[in-house]
C-alpha cells in the first residue's frame, strides 16, 4: 500500500468517531493511530478497529513518521497548540471548526502550513453535503439572479458550553456555508445577545453581516429554543431559495418569485415594483454522507498538492467573523469592521 | 336607539370595510357615516349598507353631532390630522395602527384626549385575538416564569410601500403583542436592515429590544420573502411558546421544556445545568374574530368611560420603538435608547 | 343588455350566496331572481343584492320568461323535482352535486335536457379549481406515463348528516375529481364504512373503484376524524402526484419519482425492479375561484350551445357509484357492478 | 456469569445487526453465536464483536448446550422450520413477524412451545416503543372512551418483495400494533389491492376490518408512494389520537375533539349531536430504543418464565388476519371471516 495516505486521528469524544469512520472507508487512506487522553474512549476506538493503534499523547502521532496527515478534534481552544505541532512535524492537517480561537492564531497556522506546502484545511463539513453544493452550483451559475440576503435560524434546545458562547458553536455552521455560498465578504458585523445564566456565555444570539453591495446577511443561534429549527432563506433577484436541513428529502426549495423593478424617470421616489410568483422547484440532491465527500477532498488535496475548499482562509474568515461578532454583542449591536482583507495573510 | 352608539368610519380601503361590518354586527352601536376621497369605494359601502351615509369629506363626520365615536382606517400620514380633528370635535377615536408618524404626534393626541375625557384606542388587532389573549393569560399567571426572551418572525412576500419601511408596516404586529405580553418595557433598540430597490424604503430588518432584566427581544420583517412566516417563540424559565399564526388551529403550543440551573459555590464559573424535556399542549382558543372582540371592548370603553387596553399610550410605545428602529437601522445597529418612561404623557 | 343571461337561483343557505356572488360579477350574466322557503335567508339576498328579486316559491322562477337558466342550491332530495321542473319550463340547468338521490332520476333529467336541447350541468365545484385542472393537463399530456392509482382522504371533524351518509356528502367531491381526471372509467366498487351513532347515516367510509386496467382508486372519508385531511395521490409509471388541497400555495406536487420494470424471460416471476428518484417540482396555479371559472363555463355553454364539462353524464356516473358504494357498504365490502355504461342514458 | 441468558442469532442481514446490538447490552445476556448462510456477513459480525463464534450453519446453534435462547431474523419462509427445530432443541424463541407464512404453521409452533414450556416470543417490534406503549396506557385506562376506529397508513417508495405482498411486508407492523392497542378482535376482513408489476405480489392494499362493536379499523399500505407516511388516527368516543411516526418528538397527540350524542325519544331517527373541541396534548415519551425494551422483556420473560406481550397467540392473529386479508384481496373485497377465537391454540 504505498500511496496509501497515513492518517493520525486526535480527539475520540463526538466527531472523532465519525472521521475515524468514514477515512477508514476510503481506499486510498487508512487511519493508523488515534490519539486521546480518555483511554475507555480509546478502547472503544480499539474494539471497533482492531488494527489501529491507540495513544493517550497525541505526541505519538507528530512523532510517527509514517504518519501523512493529522487530524484534529478536540475542543476549539487546543486546535492551535495540536495544529501548530502537526504541521511543524511535516504533517497535513484537517482541523474541526472552528479553526482556532483567534484569528492571529489562525493567520500563524496559514503561515505554517504555507511555508511548508502542507495542506490545511478546516472541517466545515456543511459545505460538502448535497444540500449546500447544490446552492452553490444554484448561485455560481447566476440562477438566483443577484443575492439580496442570507438569513439563516439555527436554534434548539441544545447543551450549553461553558468556554464558548452560542454564535463560536452554532453561528460557525452558518457562517462556513454563507462563506461558501456568496459571491462576496462582508465588511462588518453588528451582533446583539444575552447570557440567561449568570456568569456563563451567551445562549442567544443575533448577526447581521453587512457587505458592500446592497446584499445582508441576518443569523439567529439559541441553545434555549422549545423546537429544532434549521432553515435559511436565501433571496435573490431572480429566484429565492429555502433551505430546511431537518427535511428529510426535500431539503432545498427554489422558488420563482420575486419583485421586478422598473424605473420611472417622472418619479424617482417612487419604482414601479412588480410581483412575480411562479413554480417551486426541488431538485435532488446527492446524498453521500458529508463528511465521506470532504474526506476524499481532503486525500485528494494532499495527492495533488490543491487547495481545499474550506482551507485556512475559509477558516480564517469565519473566526475572525466570530470575533467580531462577540465583541458587537457584548457592545449591545455596536458595528465592528471585519478588515477580512487586511486579516487575510 | 336612545343608548346606541353611533360611529363614522374614515377610509374605506383595504382596513375600513373589516370595521364597519363588525361595528355593524355589535348591537349597541352603529355606523352611520363613512368617508372616502374616492367615489367608487363609497359606491361598494353603499351598496353594501344601504342605510349608512357616505361622503367624500371626512369634515362632514367631524360636524355630525350624532356621531359619537370616529374610526380612522386611512394611511398612516393622515393619521394626526384626522385624530386630532376628531378629538377636537369631541368624538372618541379608535386610530389604525401605527397610531402617527411621530411619538411627538402621539402625545399630542394623548393629552389631547385626556383633556377632554375622551377614549383614545389604537387598532392593535392582535392583541385581541384568541391566541395572544390565550398568551397573556398564561404569562401573567407565571406559567412560563420568568421570561428569557421573545422572538418574532414575520416574512412574506408582501406589498412594498412607498411612504413607510417594512418596520412600520410589520414589525409594528409584532411589536403591539410583544408589548401586551411583556412584562416590562425595552430601554433601547438596535436595528439593522436594507432596501433593495434605490430610492425606496427598507425592506427587510431586524430589530434587538434590550430590558433591564436579563430578557431580550428580536423582530425579523421581510417584504421580500419567497414564503410566508408568522412564527413567535417566547422563551420562559419554566415552559416556552410556539405561536405560529398560520396553524388553521394549534396556533399556540406549550413546551414543558428548558434548562435548570444550579449555582455551584466552587465554581461560580461553571453553573450545572440541567436540561428539562416534558409534554407539550396545545389549548383551545377562542376563535372569536378579533375585530369584533375588538370592537366591542372600544363600545365598552367608551359606555364605562373606562380606558381600553391598547389605549394612546400603547400606541405611543409603539410609535417610539418604530422610530427609534428606523434611526438605529440607518445608523447600521448603532443603540439608541428608547426613554419609553420619558416620551410617556 | 339584449344578450344578458338571465339567472334565477333556488337556495340562498349555505352555498347559495356564493353562486349569487360569482354569477353578480359576471359581465353577461344576471341574477333576477333568488327564492328560498325561509324569509330570513331572502333578506339577507335582498340586503346584498337590491335589484334581485326575491320569492319564497321557487314556481315564480321557473314561471318568469325573462329568466334563461336556474340554479339550484337546494338539499339533494330535492334536485330531481326542481330541475326537472326548471328543464320542463325550458331553462337552462346548474344543480348541486350529488346530482340527485338516484341514478334513474338523473337519467331522466339528462333525457329531459337532451329533448329540450337545455344546457344540463352539476355543480362539481373542484374540477373548475386551478389545482384539479393543472392535474388534468398533466394527466391528458401523458406526463405521469399510465395511472397506476389514485388515493383520497378527506376526512375532518365535519358536520354529521341525518339525510345523507358520508359517501354522499364526502366522497362525491373526490369522485367527481377523480372521474375528470382519470382516463378511463371504474367497472365496479367494494366499501366498507360504519355509523357511530345509532340510526343515523354511517359517518366513516372507505371505497375501492376497480379499473379495467391495472389502476385502483381508493377514496376514505370520515366525519368524525380529530385533523383535517384533504389529501390525494396519484400513482403514474412516469410521475406521482400528491395533491393537498390544504397547503396555501403548494398544492400540487409532481415528483419524478417512481420504479422501472425490466421483464427477465428467464425469470418470469422476478421482474429486475429499478427504483427512481429524482426532482421534485410544484406548478404555480391559477387562483381564480373555482366557481367563478365555472360560472364562465355555464354561461358560455349556454351561448354557445356546447356540453359542459361536468355536464349530466358525469353527475350520473357519480351518482351510480354514490349508489352502488352505498349498497356495498351494507353488504360489507360486497362488489356492486358499476354497469357505467349501461346507465349512461 | 452463571445466570447469563446465552443467546444465539440466526441471520446477520437487514434486522441481526440490531438485535445482537441490543442484546449485546442488556447485563444479564450475551450473544454467544451468530449464524448467517452469507460468510461476509458473518465476517461484519466477527469484526464488531470479536468474541462472539460466527458459523455458516444454524444447526451449530441448535446443538450448542450452553446456548439458553435462538433469535431468528431471517425471511419469513424459513421462520417456521428455524423456530420448530430451535424449540425442539430447547432452546425459547424470539422470532422475527410475520412469525409464520400459515396460521397452521403459527400453531404448531405454539404447541411446540407449550408442551416444552418455552418462551416463545414474537418480534412485533412497534409494541416496545415509547408511543405505542403510551397510547396503550391511554386506552386501557379508558382515557378515550370508547374506540371508535383505527385507520392507519404505512406508504412510502419501498422495496417491491418478490416473495410476500405489501400486506405481509408492511400491514403487519399496523396489525400488530393494533392487536395490542385494542380491547377486542377482529371477525372479519375485506381487503383490495392491486399489483403494477405482471407476476409480481400486489404492492398497494387496503383492508378493512370489522369487529363486534361499533368499532371498524382500516390499514392502507403502499409500496409506490411518492411520500412517506406513517399515521394512525384513533377515534374514541371521548378524545382521539394522531400518531404520526415520522414526527421526531410529537408522535402522539391527544385531541379533546368528538361529539356528544343525545337521544332524542319523540325522533328517534335524528339524534342530536352536539360537536367538542378541546385543548391538543402531547405526552413526553419514553425515547428508550424498542428493541432494548423488547429485548429486556424477552430476558425476563425467560428469568421468570412468564408469558411475553407479544407472544406466540399474538403472532397468531397476526398471520390468520394476513392470511385472510391475502384470500379477501383476491377475491376483490369479499368478505372472510378470521375465526381468531377457532384458530388459537
Amino acid at each position: 500500500m504505498g500511496n496509501m495516505i497515513n492518517i493520525g486521528v486526535i480527539g475520540y469524544g463526538y466527531w472523532g468517531p465519525n472521521l475515524v469512520r468514514n477515512f477508514a472507508e476510503i481506499p486510498t487512506a487508512q487511519v493508523t493511530k488515534v490519539s486521546d487522553f480518555k483511554p475507555e474512549l480509546l478502547a472503544k476506538a480499539q474494539a471497533r478497529y482492531p488494527t489501529i493503534q491507540v495513544t493517550t499523547d497525541s505526541r505519538d502521532i507528530f512523532k510517527d513518521p509514517k504518519i501523512d496527515a493529522v487530524v484534529i478534534a478536540t475542543p476549539v481552544s487546543t486546535h492551535f497548540d495540536l495544529a501548530l505541532a502537526a504541521l511543524q512535524a511535516g504533517k497535513h492537517v484537517l482541523v474541526e471548526k472552528p479553526m482556532t480561537t483567534s484569528s492571529e492564531q489562525a493567520k500563524r497556522l496559514i503561515e505554517e502550513a504555507e511555508k511548508r506546502n502542507l495542506v490545511l484545511m478546516v472541517d466545515h463539513t456543511f459545505v460538502y453535503t448535497g444540500a449546500v453544493r447544490k446552492m452553490h452550483e444554484l448561485i455560481t451559475s447566476k440562477r438566483l439572479g443577484d443575492i439580496y440576503y442570507y438569513d439563516s435560524v439555527r436554534v434548539n434546545l441544545g447543551l450549553f458550553q461553558h468556554d464558548v458562547n452560542v454564535i463560536w458553536d452554532l453561528a460557525v455552521h452558518d457562517l462556513s456555508i454563507m462563506n461558501y455560498l456568496l459571491p462576496s465578504q462582508p465588511y462588518a458585523v453588528s451582533a446583539t445577545g444575552i447570557s440567561h445564566v449568570p456568569g456563563e456565555p451567551e445562549n442567544i444570539a443575533y448577526l447581521t453581516l453587512f457587505f458592500e453591495s446592497n446584499l445582508i446577511a441576518h443569523i439567529h443561534v439559541n441553545w434555549l429554543a422549545p423546537v429544532k429549527v434549521r432553515r435559511t432563506l436565501i433571496g435573490g433577484s431572480q429566484k429565492m431559495i429555502v433551505y430546511d436541513d431537518l427535511e428529510p428529502s426535500e431539503k432545498v426549495k427554489i422558488y420563482d418569485k420575486g419583485i421586478t423593478v422598473n424605473g420611472n424617470s417622472e418619479s424617482v421616489y417612487q419604482m414601479l415594483i412588480g410581483y412575480r410568483t411562479g413554480d417551486m422547484w426541488s431538485p435532488q440532491l446527492d446524498m453521500t454522507e458529508a463528511l465521506r465527500t470532504e474526506g476524499l477532498h481532503f486525500i485528494n488535496c494532499i495527492e495533488q498538492g490543491s487547495r481545499p475548499i474550506t482551507d485556512g482562509e475559509a477558516g480564517l474568515r469565519i473566526v475572525r467573523i466570530l470575533e467580531a461578532a462577540t465583541e458587537s454583542m457584548r457592545q449591545r449591536g455596536q458595528l465592528v469592521e471585519l478588515n477580512l482583507a487586511e486579516v487575510a495573510v
